[in-house]
């Protein structure tokens, strides 16, 4: 069974009135980077694995891109994305990633922003995602840096009595494998993986390692959330790109 | 100028007597990675960089190697590694890697073990090891792991008051540079760099990365060093190897 916490209604509404502030990690610091590791989007057909609301999909299109495949999980998304990033050259496919089939059709670009940590065979998917795309196409990824899902338990922060943050606890890093925790719901699962996994499957895979990025803040960023600043602390996420250089 | 603490007199005495010991890090931990990550040792031409006591050199000639150039900056490493570890097939130089110079001459293989932590600038080297590589040549390389290097204070470990280690304290991790302590003596300078850091200056320079070990203990190093354990927790070295696939 896979993880479907964006049909939780309680997560959902939470998570869409965070999303629509517009003030959140994904704007300032995942996104940015996302977006600068893309060569170009001018003529591109584009796979979005985790799709969401669409914001990224039509963003693609915006850029140049001819036909953007999206895929998500959840139908509260996917209903989401339809209602709010409809676009001609968009089609919204509403079926878990591990499920998704697609025959006759290769992509030069497939993006997936923070879904990796919720799948719990990855190399499997970028054995997928290897098999899906065109030659000298891209694949750019971003993940929860194993850094921060590594501890078992949550709250990282070590704090002294006047709440400020003395430095980030890690732990546990060598064992892969499921971290439960609360995200607005209990029991969300997350998967960690080390670095060398992360990597190394990518290029067993037979893709070429492009670029690694552990992306801080814009700078507007840490003008309208000041915590961004931690980023220089601990990185968040990672972001990685990957070339298929034979087909 | 290029630090040489290995020519200081106290630190020299305390580290040879620690490795003489066969109960090492390196023993268990750091040198089995890169010995893993070798494809083949027959009849290669091998460049030792930060060679020390020549032990990994005379491994090389040992399992079928034709030639080892091994270079350090420490004189009193280079005398015991022509003490200990003396070959007609390895070539013994005492210079700073930064000033190393070979004419005419490149490798089939180039190893650095847990020497580029001292290295200021990193691109340089990197590049240095790119143009000594023949074509298909293999760059094998360990260095403390990131994790382990972020921090700006030492005694990374939180424990409680019965001594038991809680946690791993990480901080600073986005601020590369300059790390001081003390190992066996004051002033100890190592060089923090994050983890894409690390890899993409190698993929920048033109080779293709093949594999990152993040490596814990043998078997036998966890019987005759328990403390070993700890790898698991956080991971003290990473190793990288890369390959030089275009001449």
């Amino acid at each position: 069974m896979k993880q479907n916490i964006y049909d939780n209604d309680t997560f959902f509404k939470s998570y869409t009135s965070l999303r629509k502030t517009g003030v959140t990690y994904n704007d300032f610091v995942e996104q940015p980077a996302i977006k600068s590791a893309i060569s170009t989007l001018n003529g591109k057909t584009v796979l979005d694995l985790g799709c969401g609301n669409g914001q990224f999909s039509k963003y693609c299109v915006d850029n140049g891109a001819v036909k953007v495949t999206a895929v998500d999980i959840s139908m509260n998304m996917i209903e989401q994305a339809k209602h709010e990033n409809k676009h001609d050259k968009i089609d919204y496919i509403c079926t878990p990633i591990e499920d998704y089939e697609v025959k006759n059709q290769k992509f030069d670009l497939i993006v997936s922003s923070l879904m990796i940590h919720y799948v719990e065979d990855y190399t499997e998917l970028i054995e997928k995602v290897e098999s899906l795309l065109n030659k000298n196409g891209e694949f750019i990824f971003s993940t929860e840096h194993p850094i921060v899902t590594s501890r078992k338990e949550m709250n990282n922060w070590m704090k002294d009595e006047g709440g400020n943050k003395l430095h980030w606890k890690l732990d546990h890093y060598q064992e892969e494998g499921k971290r439960e925790q609360h995200w607005y719901v209990d029991g969300v699962v997350k998967y960690h993986r080390t670095i060398s996994t992360l990597i190394n499957t990518v290029i067993q895979s037979g893709l070429v390692l492009e670029k690694l990025i552990e992306p801080q803040s814009i700078p507007s960023g840490l003008e309208k959330m000041p915590k961004l600043m931690n980023e220089k602390r601990r990185p968040s996420f990672i972001v990685i790109k990957a070339i298929k250089q034979n087909d």
